[in-house]
């Protein structure tokens, strides 16, 4: 039984440039594979006014989950800029389940926003 | 291969008409679009209590993602009222994936929420 | 071309109970009716512990949305209590799209949270 | 008819190590059950770096809802630890609906977030 889809998208990307206290302003890509096989992913991030950074490379092992901080993604030494909209696409070699969440701590006080990414079927 | 789909609702349009401090109050619908092909997209605006203001244009190149503020959008120099309820109809000749978000900083402290629209299939 | 669809969950439904300042704690349901005929709509409460409170009616009128106040509905003048977990269905008689949004100012800061509602396919 | 699907997933599951004020920070697992019969679940949680907590029993009458905190699930006594990213499947031997929601007050002031969970199809 297939366990999820293998391309998801979140077209609100945004790493929020500052933060308050000691909750770090983040984003967290949340990937469940729930296979009894690893799933290779290919991260890829698209700008408003740039060409994609294309397959960042991450790996989820089998029945674990990771939630994976934006900030710490890279191409070749490239990492996603903060302050600037941007969106992701993640691809996967086996069915995986995608969520996205954005903890906001620009002011002192915490915002929090979530949502199921979309999957293409 | 269909990366997205080309009719996608937003019930719950609303911009809030207070800010606070420096982060101004406003909604995002963010638009991806993968294709290879700019989109052309055509927003309808639904009232509570009014005939819709009907296909407003708006462009997303190829590969590229927009995040556009519903505050920006006019018909014949017609703009959404803040501080009132409306819902949002996007359509495009292309293929593309919607996610809508609200920052509220009618308070000092902003507010989140964010959720992938609805698509048609 | 059925715009939407005719039957739709939102399993998360609790009215706050306190409020501060000038924002009221709220829920709304929100509804858009692309058609061109008013859709009929049947709202059943569930909850944790009793029977639910069944087939509240409510009109979205033709090319029109409505942001539902969920402290607004009564069935024989019964309305839903605040402060307890519940779940909503709505039914309605044409296709129609459902968002559900929560402000929450229970603290002097608001909080916000929002989803497309589940659409029975 | 079948109101719902049997498995959902839920990628993003945290409980919050703090709490200020009254409200106590937490996660809901909100479950509708429109059915006429109880649904029996099985959560699954899984971790980013062990193995995971298999099948925790709980059960939803029928005609009811139920908001399940995570915090009062555990499996021969182990409770899913504070502070921890993990993830979440629910599985039913009934259709029903699904609602993931998150009250953080890690600060003074709260924070909400809230999706529709992911259903297998």
């Amino acid at each position: 039984m297939q366990k999820g889809e293998t391309i998801w998208y979140i077209p609100d990307g945004y790493i929020p440039p500052e933060s308050t206290n000691d909750l770090l302003s983040h984003e967290s890509i949340c990937v469940l594979n729930c296979q009894e096989r690893k799933a290779q992913l290919a991260i890829t991030i698209y700008f408003e006014d740039r060409p994609p950074l294309e397959k960042i490379a991450y790996e989820v092992p089998a029945k674990r989950t990771k939630h994976i901080r934006t900030s710490e993604l890279s191409l070749d030494g490239e990492k996603i800029p903060v302050g600037v909209p941007y969106a992701i696409e993640v691809e996967s070699d086996e069915p995986i389940i995608v969520q996205y969440s954005r903890l906001d701590s620009t002011q002192p006080e915490l915002a929090l926003m979530s949502t199921i990414a979309y999957a293409l079927k």
